[in-house]
């Protein structure tokens, strides 16, 4: 039976409810499921916060009886692998689902089109791949983590409208954007398993790294690229470390005293590889990537931003110009050679671009 | 001693606090303190939800020892009558603050200035209203219920550039904004205690009338005005009423098979005056203050929001515009009179405006 409509109209409800918990999932996938019968929805499951239970348990569960002769709506290939729980191509087969409308196969080397297979062999009609791009940018994180031991990141810069990020190396408080566009970087920030900044601006901005947005219980890993562990004792992300899990990369070579007195703080310290004297992009995210972390927002600075960018680390980019010039010298936002790669229509494409308040804002994915 | 600039500027900390949990905290007022000694923030305390403990009980416990001759920055004059706690005013002069610079005296008849009287009785330098218009706002909910026995209402009206709120009374199902307000909407429904619709909008939209933020847990009441119970069982609103709280307003004449059929999905169910047929909104209001509401987000329709703007109950209103015109004959978003009520600069002023992505908004406040 081909795909039909409705069957892209329930496979698009369960990408939505697999957002529900994006950002809260990690090490997990995001996963929607949905099972129909007859048309109509009888079970939906998403992802639970720490990964547990999966959408699919969910789904099932809710069903029960009605699963069968069902069709499963699920966003990414169901696992096939005993873990903490069993497999749900398993349970997929046994609630007596006929069919299934599944996502991408997970690059998992404990999945890898296992599951798919294991619900053919037991009969079930399988449609997998379904909207390719959308899938696959629905777990981008978890693919990258699988594929390439690194999570996905999002770089966010901010900068006035001459193209500035801060006055001034020794005058970085600027508060650039507005209200609306502050509160998409909340958002984007609680969508995330990690927040990360280079320790230019943890210096100059002082910043919380926290999402405020009301009711949010969110507290993504807040992580600091500090090659010397410049952090000052009185920063306000040293003081909070109790309450927001806060980690430290640093040189082999920091001095020791500082480091104690960071882990005093609660602050977490682990030594990465330096290159030209800064932590290596690549080691530091695949360090990410081993601990479980799958979606990373970086907010800073433009060191960082163009290093990602020319290190192809930039997944998708959302760039915020405010309407008002700083008019005087500053820091660059963005290199030139970065703006030319953002620009190249072969490396990024625009996905969505408006007007938030005052400010343009325009988002980017690396094709 | 007169309010210094750092004054201002600290008491402005003790209102971004307050927002904290704007909409958590009914039937208590949303109050940010901080207890400030030497220039130095040695205490910060928001109303927790529920609204208990206050704000100064967590600013003064923070402070500790340092709190003795320190200043109290406060949005509202802190409590002075014995409820599920002792009075917040003794607990500030116990603790042996020496300053307090505190927002609008709280109408409450059970504080009515005493709060800020015992204060100074007890020897404490109270400076009081400061930045009047700032604090009243603040606290708009907890006042007029104070006052008026009902809560404040935010009206959000979306149409489309024609100023249409849908394309027909059978045929309302219009997503007219795009996702930048669409957010904004979900901030301000989790800013809200409450939010309410006309049973024309829950027929027509069959909304889900939740908030849907990464990781947020607020469940605003969902209200419906519906003089005959009209609500269909297979409504979203009712087949998710255990999951989040549902009220519905009706007339005393509507169906008792009706009500006990809706109650038995866990709406809750509350009989209303009528006008003219309909809930009169005011009586609805009311009832809604008595029971601790202080912040109603009403969202529809038409009708609803026209009554709300001629009975002088709509205090602050959103009012989104999307590009596109409908091109038919629709439904009105505003009746001519409401838009002239609007546009009166006596009766209400803009307090921001810009754009959403495509759509433009405006945010106005009742004078």
């Amino acid at each position: 039976m081909a795909l039909s409509e409705q069957d892209m109209r329930f496979f698009r409800a369960a990408l939505a409810l697999g957002r529900r918990n994006l950002g809260a999932t990690a090490p997990n996938p995001a996963v929607g499921a949905l099972v129909v019968r007859d048309g109509v929805v009888v079970g939906r499951g998403w992802t639970a916060p720490g990964g547990r239970p999966h959408a699919e348990t969910q789904a099932l569960a809710q069903a029960g009886d009605l699963a069968r002769g069902a069709t499963l709506y699920v966003t990414l290939e169901p696992c096939a692998h005993h873990g903490k729980t069993p497999p749900c191509a398993e349970a997929v087969a046994a609630a007596g689902i006929a069919r299934v409308v599944g996502g991408p196969t997970d690059p998992d080397d404990r999945v890898a089109g296992e599951g798919y297979g294991l619900l053919r062999r037991a009969g079930l009609e399988v449609e997998a791949d379904v909207l390719p791009e959308e899938g696959r940018r629905a777990h981008r994180g978890h693919i990258l983590r699988a594929t390439e031991g690194r999570p996905m990141v999002t770089l966010k810069i901010a900068e006035t409208a001459d193209g500035q990020a801060a006055g001034g190396p020794h005058d970085r408080r600027l508060a650039i954007t507005g209200a609306a566009a502050n509160l998409r970087t909340h958002v984007l920030r609680a969508l995330h398993d990690a927040i990360m900044v280079g320790v230019g601006t943890a210096l100059g901005d002082d910043p919380l790294m926290t999402v405020r947005l009301p009711g949010c219980n969110r507290k993504p890993l807040r992580v600091v690229l500090d090659a010397r562990l410049d952090l000052p004792l009185r920063s306000r992300l040293v003081v909070g470390a109790r309450d927001f899990p806060t980690l430290v990369f640093c040189g082999a070579e920091a001095a020791p005293a500082r480091r104690v007195a960071l882990e005093d703080h609660g602050v977490e310290i682990a030594t990465c590889t330096l290159t030209d004297g800064r932590i290596d992009l690549g080691a530091a995210l695949r360090q990410l990537g081993a601990r479980g972390i799958t979606r990373v927002f970086s907010e800073g600075g433009p060191r960082v931003g163009a290093a990602l960018i020319a290190q192809a680390l930039a997944d998708e980019m959302i760039l915020f110009t405010a309407p008002k010039p700083l008019g005087r010298e500053g820091v660059e936002s963005l290199s030139p050679q970065a703006r030319e790669t953002l620009a190249d229509p072969g490396v990024y494409r625009i996905m969505e671009q408006g007007l938030l308040g005052a400010d343009r804002f325009i988002h980017y994915e690396r094709n």
